[in-house]
């Protein structure tokens, strides 16, 4: 049987400002990647963040970030391969930490913005998350990266159990890459038309599509979440986190 | 035999600015407290820090703070328990993870600063600290903390082993506590003072001393940690990291 | 003819997050208070937060506040006499470089959150917002501080011109303090209520009140915003930025 | 008769940590570029340091810079045109009215690092900057750019005006640009080899130098800028800071 994971980012409030909605999307996700503070989150919002994800039975996993608060982590910033790595592995050395204090354990990485679009074609950035990741968690952690990418593909020559991952309400270009964000069109709002593009993916069988993003702070996030796991289970297809079902 | 730990404060240096004597002091002191990026490192000084101490032999502490890089963590914040609690999770979660991935483990934990002064007299600010110790590191990490604190208080209350901490080369007030660093005399620069506030405490049969403090940021501080251990070693004492005799 | 000052905090957004109804609060309040980047606003919001309340022709202020983004700047921070001068310097040298640039002129200065709670009963603090004030506005600037606070006392004697402030949406202790926000009834979110209290302040021939202020970041902050100004109209009582009538 | 203006950036220590020889470099040089706090530099290091360059009444400037105290500001950052330009705004407007309040006036501006060395290429990044200081400091402040820059050709553009810079202890290519400072040999150390390759440029009739560059921050700085200055002045040449000389 066909089985699919769907994530979303979490935990990306920070202080007094709140930003998405989180508990009503932990009721649809299976894995949730939290922010570690570097972009977004505080000390306070992680804990809530990973007790609530525990409560729902949601699977964890970090969400690394260039520092870059003020830009949402967004904006790319050079780095040298060594902060790279240092930098990734304190971010989710206190992110595995914390989910352990809780009770559960991290699932997965999945570098957040600017620096996952990096890490996509630039082979030296992909490989000081790879290096950071299986230092810290040892193989035992899913890489998330999308397919043909130099993520994906560092991932696999330093051993790390990987999941594909497609966005479902991001448009894409006929290369296969993102409608960047800065384009009108880059996302998309409408719960049908982000169902029908991830069951584009699942059916293509020469697409490899292990986990579904889907974004969880624009208005409709709830209600394409909704639509876009009852779609899929109509469809046939298990829903599960994907620490489940794919071998690590 | 008696036995003594001795420990400095490292991993201060932060970007481009760098501070202390940090190889020269590892080769006197048998415990170190990393810094953990609240009021000072960042996560490369973390990194090549933690190695250094390893290389040496050291053992490695965290050295959880307020967020206060401008203020070094020396100035008290209003916090709530929880978010004094979260943020202490956060910064030894970091600590541990990195010194687990470079093969080594935290042993101990020592609060920084204003958050050390005020855990001193505050059971709530204690309370939560150790909280968050207990919660991150279960009992398998040693608490530092001077006499008769409500710190060590709580530490105990909650089953944390711990190492009384006693300063070697800060001034005390006739109560028993700190001169205030505001204070022209509160800092012993003197190498042969500090050794005999040392010795004094070490044959006071009244007094507990599981570890000496010494700074690593003045002057004298390398010229303090040589004569002191040699000092107590003259004394027939045995330095050895707490970790190693103290029962966890 | 009597007449009242309303202001409202503002510009306190940052990066993503959206906080207040900044627009909306325009168009009914007479001064604003912008955040200068350290407990909230960033460059970007703080420009375009300048632009909007010139476009409504809203008096500008500077809201200087402790460096706490994560605590919003509601907690205390022990801080140096210097220090604060300092700070509170570089905060509305900033405000009014860019309020000047843009045409504009910033009408007064009031410390946020915990620097304004600490300033009304600590001396210290007071006077180095006080000389802040003084050293890069020269007395061209009014200083918002409530009745009977070291802060109003200390702008008096270095010669500021000052507007006594009473807040409409926050509830009062008998002794004339605020109730805490850790209370449950800190703010007044009746429309109606807030109104009251403030044409109570307005009547009351003992007190003196030269600007309301109202929070613009709860549910009803428009509506209480209408209201509260309508009914001070309806009373007979002018509503105007304190700097067009209060003489400097 | 020749003249030449000789500047160092400064007021870069940032909390505990200090940085540079500013008060011996202050005895040598005529202008100097102050850190804003977003690289470097605190408000009380930004005071401070202002209060000493008009004690040795030295000209002072802004050096604004990307949001990067870790990186130092040597790391480029993506940054929206609107987002520069505001970003560059708040460094200036805080610079400019700290300096005001202390007696002086911001005499021109400098940016930072990558910063810098982006604006040099980018004409984007070079008409944001430009922009910002126009807004905020109209016309009556001079940039510094190095010649054929795209920053110096936009300064000109907008009616800025500008000093043109080159540097007297970093190593050029033959391109004209500058030896990157990830090369072991970008900067000079020795003060005769810096110094002659400043009289190079001086000499050279074909090369326009209104200001020389030299660092603060290396072991020989303080050599290079007492010899640098005296070899100068021995070939006849006046050492003056340029907004006493260049027409505004």
């Amino acid at each position: 049987m066909r089985k699919i994971d769907i994530n979303c980012d979490m935990g990306e409030s920070y202080g007094i400002y709140s930003l998405g909605n989180d508990e009503q999307m932990l009721q649809h996700v299976t894995s949730v990647n939290l922010a570690c503070g570097f972009h977004a989150g505080d000390p306070r919002v992680m804990a809530n963040t990973i007790v609530k994800a525990l409560e729902y039975n949601v699977a964890i996993g970090a969400h690394p970030s260039y520092p870059d608060s003020i830009g949402f982590g967004r904006r790319y910033m050079e780095m040298d391969k060594k902060d790279i790595y240092h930098m990734v592995m304190y971010q989710i050395a206190a992110l595995q930490g914390m989910v352990t204090a809780f009770g559960g354990s991290m699932q997965h990485v999945k570098p957040h913005g600017a620096l996952y679009n990096r890490a996509v074609k630039d082979p030296v950035v992909a490989e000081a998350i790879v290096q950071a990741i299986c230092k810290v968690a040892r193989q035992e952690c899913i890489l998330f990266a999308p397919a043909n990418s130099c993520l994906l593909e560092l991932g696999k020559q330093h051993g790390l159990p990987v999941a594909v991952e497609v966005f479902a309400d991001r448009r894409y270009l006929q290369d296969g890459t993102l409608v960047p964000r800065t384009e009108a069109n880059a996302v998309i709002c409408e719960p049908k038309q982000a169902t029908e593009q991830a069951l584009q993916f699942l059916r293509d069988e020469n697409k490899v599509a292990d986990t579904l993003c889907i974004h969880g702070d624009h208005e409709n996030a709830v209600a394409i979440a909704h639509q876009l796991k009852h779609g899929i289970l109509a469809n046939g297809i298990h829903v599960e986190a994907v620490g489940q079902w794919k071998a690590i």
